[in-house]
Parts: structure tokens; C-alpha cells; sequence
């Protein structure tokens, strides 16, 4: 187990509307860590749109989503928030004292006194193809992500899909593995051309095999896959392989927060309008996962379900203390904080 | 009477807030009216700090207030708002279609299905100096507030106050009037020093008059003024004046709204939390003037209450249509409006 990380408040996700969460946390002298799926801030602004301009960010008359990111990361630099990226919180239970203990799919431990919610849609999580039996074989044999490219060495390693991903980790894995097999239903991909003629080029060289089908059996015993058969136009082949590597996407599900206890509304967190917290004490939901009467899943709002969370925050954090209200314009003490006055 | 304007919603106050329902609202198609005090777009940001940097307004690391209200009209300008300057609301009834007839102190009339007040910390008004019996002489002889230049012309014209507007009116009022004294309780000005330069080099030209001092009785009668008492430090002179300007700064009111009949609380309209609407159906607050549990007096917030409320509003222009939320990032729909599609 990794040392535990202390925080005042760990906030459940970094896009748009956890990263500004950490600027009206800042105000009030709250120290946050972000924890998210993916492997950079920005949720789905960064991850699925990142060149797409949006009209309505106000002052904004269009705006990129990464460069909204950008905009926020370095509005909410002056605050140093820490992060970890590639992890999905597993659990929660609360301490003795009210603080909040939670861990991560990795066995990372975080305690903190407030809990944010900010999970957009939910966290990104692959979907599982559907090949019967696959779940036997999942995190022993079959893979959704690479986390480490060493766990594929000298692996006989079977990748599926036909985008970027499934492209990509051809081409990285190709040179470690004893052998690779890519499997995608059609010669034509959605991925970089480039990264489609490169692939094309191993294959002439014989260094990989491309397959057209789809794997409709495994073979294996105890986690450990030996084989997988792939139906293609020309009838069925048994491909050998130790490692597979599905890439059919992202789907995006509450997850484990939905084990929480939280009063829930179509799978959306139901939070209060004064303070955005939900039905836990110390546990807050803003952005696109919570409802409320007359709720729009828009950034803005997130925006201003943030600012009012952190009035309730500061007073689970530092009890008894005064939660004194100023202006950026006019409050040095605020600018100082800023790094502007 | 001039004409009635129609429109579908009518705004009370051009601040970052008005502005930014402008947008919300035209999204839905819904055209906008707006109507303010000041001479200008902007509210407090634009008469009150226009080169104060803001540091909370969501991925603005920093943005002088000006800058925000130009990039607010920037970001509303597809939807072609019009305004009534220098205008406040003076009275509302409520036509028997349910629609809103609303008439200004210059008897300006406007008739819309929604009213939407975003007035801010209310109407701008000139503070009143406490000199006894100043309310008989107003709007006959006493201004706080010049309209016309031509109303001075040939008259013996008393100005008081140390800032800007005091010094300007001076300079630009001295040519016409018959005689001008300028009344400062200090040698000593908050005004531009060029402006200060200008009025002292006309002093030694003996085209106005400056006296140390403060206004302390009004002689006249049936609100015709004859001369005003300046009490200074080597006593008091009796000034001749037909006209008295005094300038001694703005205050802000809630105004004629208070009338309206509204619930109120410490003078903010008091507004439910899914619609922000007002107790009286069709009438809407958002932004500084309305409360509600948790209400925060920030911009942030104001925009996130004008979204919502232009849901609301949309019910009441258009009944029986669908209203459907789309965004701006993935409809066509709203891309055309935006004309960026």
C-alpha cells in the first residue's frame, strides 16, 4: 500500500467543472487532490472534444474545449492542486473523526474532510466485447488498457478494434511481443492513416498478422488464455495468444459511487441548491452527475454549483471559523492568495 | 407617448448579467429589450471599476471588468438586443393577455411576455446633499444630473462636489451659464488634475468662481432658487443661483421595484431556485438583486441563473412548444443562430 495522501478535499474528477472547483476551494485556503480515470485533467472536454468550440461559456463567444481546459488550469495553478490520474476511487467509508477515507483501484489511500463529486457523465470505462466466457480471463489474460507496455513481452498478443487505440498499441507493442494479431471486422479503419499504412507495412514484412473477423470463442484454463477463434469471411481460424486487447470503445457508468448510499435520481446524484451537498453530510455533488429541480447539464452551471459548495466546504473543514464572503477585485488578502497583489 | 415597444422579454439592468440572458434567451429564439439608468451597457463594471481586473470569472485567470462586458456583447451581438439608456422603470400592469406593459421616467412604453429584473444592487441614484429643504427645489431649480446642456444655458449655476462629474459639468456648463461658482468643501480634488488645472486657470480668468465651503440654506420660492448659503472657514457668503448641480455621488436603490408587489428580503427579490422566478409569474431576478438560501453575489452565478430562467421563460413566450435542450457544441440549430454554422 502506497502512503496514505492527506488532503482537505478530494474532488472526484477533473474536468471542467472539478478543476474551477479547486479555484473556490483555493479562496477559502482548502488544499484539493483530484482523482480521475483518465491520464490528464480535462474530462470529456479533453477527451472527447478536444477542437470542438463551445458558444456558451460566458465571456467566451467560442472557445475550444483544451483550451477552456487550459484556461482553468492556469486559473487554478496559484492553488497547486495534486492529482491522480488513470485511477477510479473503489471505496469510501468515514473515519472515526468525519474525515473521509477512500481508496482507489490501485490501493492508493486518500483521507480528506470533504468529498466533491464532479464525475461528468460518470467514469469512462471500456466496453467489454462480446465474446462469451471473456470475464474469466479479464485482468490475467485480457486487457482493456495498457498500464504497463513490459506485462506484453514476449506475450503472443492479440489486439481488437479498429481505431486509434487499437492501431496505436500495435505499433508499440508489435517490437516486444513474441507475436501479434490484429482482428478488426473490416479492412478500413477509423484511425490515423498513418498509423493504418505503418500497420500494413509490418504486415508485408510478416511481422504482425492482420485478420479480418471477429473473435467469437476464447480457449483457455484458470485466467490463462491460450487461444481465440476468429470468424472471417473465409470461414474460422484459432489465433494462439497469451495476452488480448479489446478496444471497443468507452462507456461511461456511475461506478462505484452508486454503492454509496446517495439518494440518486436516474442515476444522477440528487444534491440540495444551497450547498449542492448530497444526502451524506461531507459529500458534494456538482456538474453534469447531480440533479436537482430545474438542473441543465451545463459547464456554467457546474461553475456556479462550485462556488456555493465551497461555503459549505470551508465549514466542514475549518469549523467554528468565520466564512467571510469578498470580491477578487477588491479583497487583497484574496489577491494575495492569487499571486497578483 | 412615444411608440410602444414590443418585445418578448424585457430586461431591467444591462450588467454582465442582462447581458449574458440576452444570450440564454436567444438560443431560444427570444428577443430581448433592455433597459438601464446608466448611458451605456455594463452596470457596475462598466460606471463603477471598468479597468479593475476580475480574477473568478470561470477560465478568465483575469479579465478587466470592461474587457467582460465587451466580451459579453461580443458573445450576444448575433442576437440583435435593443435598449433603452438613461431610462428606469418607473410602473408595471399586467395586461389582461398576461403580457407585461411597462413605462419609463422619460414615459417610454414597453410591452413583453417576460419581465426579467437584473438590475444589480439596484438603480444608480444621485446621493442628496443634507441641506434643509433641497427636496422643494428639485427637478425645477436642483439637478443631479445634467440632460440637456441647454436647460443651463443663461443662468446663474451653482455646482458642488470635489469629483469628476463636478469638475466636468464645470468646464463644460462655464460657457453657457450667466455666472458659475463652483462649491468644494476642501481646496483639494478627487478629480482628474487636468480637469483641476482648467477650472483654477479659469478662476484666475474670473470666468467662474471656487469657493471653499459647504452648501448650508436654499433661498427661493415656489421652487424657483435665488441664492444658497456657503458656510467656509472665513465665514458665510450668500451665492446667487438660479440653478444648483450637486454632485455628491451615486447610491444605489432598489427603486420602483419595490412597488412591484414582489416578496422581498433586505431589499433582494426573493426567488425560487429551479426557475428563478419571482412571486409574480412571468417575473423573473437574477444576478445580485434576487435571494435565495445560499445566494452569493457573484457574476458566476447570475449567468448560471440566467440559463436556467430562460427555460422558464420560453414556457410563457412560446406555450405548448417543446422546449429542447441542445448544446452548442453539437447542434446545428444553435450554430445557425450563432451564425457560426
Amino acid at each position: 500500500m502506497s502512503d496514505v495522501i492527506e488532503t482537505d478535499v478530494v474532488i472526484i474528477g477533473a474536468g471542467p467543472v472539478g478543476l474551477f472547483a479547486v479555484f473556490e476551494l483555493g479562496l477559502f485556503d482548502m488544499k484539493c487532490h483530484l482523482v480521475d480515470i483518465l491520464d490528464r485533467p480535462g474530462g470529456q472536454c479533453t477527451e472527447l472534444y478536444p477542437e470542438k468550440p463551445i458558444y456558451d461559456i460566458p465571456a467566451w463567444p467560442s472557445i475550444l474545449a483544451q483550451d477552456l481546459v487550459d484556461k482553468l488550469l492556469e486559473q487554478i495553478e496559484p492553488f497547486k492542486p495534486t492529482y491522480s490520474f488513470n485511477r477510479m476511487i473503489a471505496g469510501i467509508e468515514q473515519l472515526e473523526d468525519g474525515r473521509f477515507r477512500l481508496s482507489t483501484d490501485d490501493q492508493e489511500v486518500i483521507e480528506a474532510k470533504v468529498v466533491v463529486i464532479a464525475a461528468g457523465g460518470g467514469s469512462f470505462q471500456p466496453k467489454r466485447p462480446p465474446i462469451p466466457g471473456i470475464e474469466a480471463f479479464e485482468n490475467e489474460s485480457v486487457f482493456y488498457s495498457v498500464r504497463r507496455m513490459e506485462a506484453f513481452r514476449g506475450e503472443d498478443v492479440l489486439i481488437v478494434g479498429g481505431g486509434d487505440s487499437a492501431l496505436d498499441w500495435t505499433l508499440n507493442l508489435q517490437p516486444l511481443a513474441r507475436s501479434l494479431t490484429l482482428v478488426h471486422r473490416r479492412p478500413e479503419f477509423r484511425a490515423a492513416p498513418d498509423s493504418v499504412n505503418k500497420m500494413y507495412a509490418l504486415q508485408e514484412m510478416k511481422k504482425l498478422d492482420f485478420e479480418v473477423g471477429q473473435v467469437t470463442a476464447l480457449k483457455g484454463d484458470g485466467g490463462k488464455l491460450q487461444s481465440a477463434t476468429v470468424k472471417g469471411p473465409n470461414g474460422e481460424v484459432e489465433v494462439p495468444c497469451t495476452r488480448l486487447l479489446p478496444f471497443f470503445g468507452l462507456t461511461m457508468k456511475l461506478g462505484p459511487i452508486s454503492d454509496w448510499g446517495l439518494e440518486l435520481k436516474d442515476n444522477l446524484v440528487v444534491v440540495d441548491t444551497e450547498k449542492f451537498e448530497t444526502t451524506r453530510p461531507g459529500i458534494f455533488a456538482i456538474g453534469d452527475i447531480n440533479w436537482y429541480p430545474g438542473k441543465l447539464k451545463l459547464i456554467l452551471s457546474g461553475f456556479h454549483e462550485a462556488a456555493l459548495m465551497a461555503q459549505a466546504a470551508k465549514r466542514i473543514v475549518s469549523p467554528g471559523e468565520r466564512v467571510v464572503f469578498q470580491y477578487t477585485t477588491s479583497s487583497t488578502n484574496l489577491q494575495k492568495k492569487l499571486g497578483v497583489a
